[in-house]
């Protein structure tokens, strides 16, 4: 999205922008695309979860960076439009995509309230929104093409949504056969969830349902794993893993040793081959 | 995925490589990733629909092209599996992301239908998959932030999946309060059925609801145009738009004469702001 917030007022000159940049799964150069590469190279205030900000080198990154911790979402919002608004290039730094699950919808949200309240903070700004490789799209790759027909996005978080709203999209998921992907999926304070929802899957999907697990994925330390649904152990899943679980159709191929999963787009008498 | 096909044969030496990519939505630059502009560049054989390699300027793909045709999806695996086999550096092009409603999971079938064939065809290949941006994700960047919570995707083409698990998936997708992304909208031979699946929206969501229609997505030609739900007209959609249809909570915003449309990610109480 490229939209400038002007106000009709002359006196009004167009201030700075915000540009919200998903930076791939793990920041890894290869599936940063190159207009988030230029976004941030350009910034002059990198605003983020320090996490984040960290996967970037400064020589790619040059600009003030602006920290800040998980949790101080709502802050860093209002952060990065007050800089904006004063005049400076803005870039606020998501990993994966900057529209899902991430901080692009808050930036919105944010402005809309200014707006509705006719605090003026906002007008003005150019406001740019960038796709970004999200991490269930990284995975489904390494695994081989899990995401190959139908699916679905759940993030398992209940500290946004509550634990009924998200039971009941993991209900319709598995009613609809879609393949499912898992972000935020197990937490310490919430252990259990996962596994009830790996659960409703066995009630519902074949044992040999294959299951993608990833974890730092495009980084070097990616790893993936593919369990049949009947095998899986949520114990080692934690919120930096991301789960893709496969719809009646998916499949695990070994050949040679190695093992791919993929979902045709071909059912029963239309498959292709 | 980087998988290598290798028989434990020392007779089998490795030999060619196919590698599926996805070159965003209109193969535009700036939504490329650099993993899949580095492969383009050294491939030997550049396969694909006559479409999408179009879309590649032969300074940054001097491979050998292979054109297909719509239709000829089988025909285009067999072919790239082959050159690959004969030792060559193969990159089979997609459009938006290689494994979504793309060739990924097609070329995975058709090696794991060689395999059980004990044809040996595909041993030896280095198979690798590269995700790209895809459309819904470029469309949802371009009207503010609609992939902002819990979403599916929905190919509403006829060709490969019957009609009845189709309309099961936009059912559920409905009832589970997904923001849906729709693929393959519309063709001359399926014309009605996207009003169909309008109306059943319209039936269980408000007329409010944000739909955003996209058209030539990161291209100079893009177009994308924000509806509420209830004065959407499916006459003007084809195969090459994309629809996002928002959820309960998503909302367009106007502020000095723009429009963007995001899905909050905090509900009720919830809410952030």
């Amino acid at each position: 999205m490229r939209t400038s917030l002007d106000s009709a007022d002359p006196a009004h000159q167009p201030r700075g922008s915000l540009t919200v940049v998903g930076i791939g799964p793990t920041g890894c150069r290869g599936m940063m695309t190159p207009d988030v590469r230029e976004a941030i190279w350009q910034a002059e205030d990198l605003v983020g979860f320090e996490g984040y900000l960290n996967l970037l080198n400064k020589a790619v990154a040059p600009g003030n960076r602006h920290h800040f911790g998980l949790g101080d979402e709502v802050a860093r919002c209002h952060h990065a439009i007050g800089l904006a608004a004063e005049g400076r290039r803005v870039v606020m730094v998501c990993s994966g995509d900057g529209g899902i699950y991430a901080m692009g919808s808050l930036v919105l949200e944010t402005i809309a309230s200014h707006h509705h309240r006719e605090d003026r903070l906002a007008q003005g700004i150019e406001l740019v929104m960038m796709p970004g490789i999200t991490a269930m799209q990284a995975l489904s790759a390494a695994a081989g093409a899990m995401l190959g027909h139908d699916f679905c996005a759940i993030s398992l978080s209940t500290l946004l949504t509550p634990r009924e709203t998200i039971w009941k999209r993991v209900t319709h998921a598995v009613a609809g056969d879609f393949v499912m992907a898992l972000y935020n999926p197990r937490s310490r304070q919430r252990a259990t969830f996962l596994q009830e929802v790996i659960d409703h899957c066995r009630a519902h999907r074949s044992a040999t349902t294959p299951v993608a697990v990833g974890r730092a994925l495009g980084s070097d330390q990616q790893t993936v794993v593919l369990h049949p649904l009947g095998e899986i152990n949520t114990e080692t899943v934690d919120m930096h893993t991301t789960l893709i679980v496969g719809n009646s159709q998916s499949c695990i191929h070994e050949m040679a040793g190695q093992r791919f999963a993929y979902t045709p787009r071909g059912y029963g008498g239309a498959r292709l081959v």
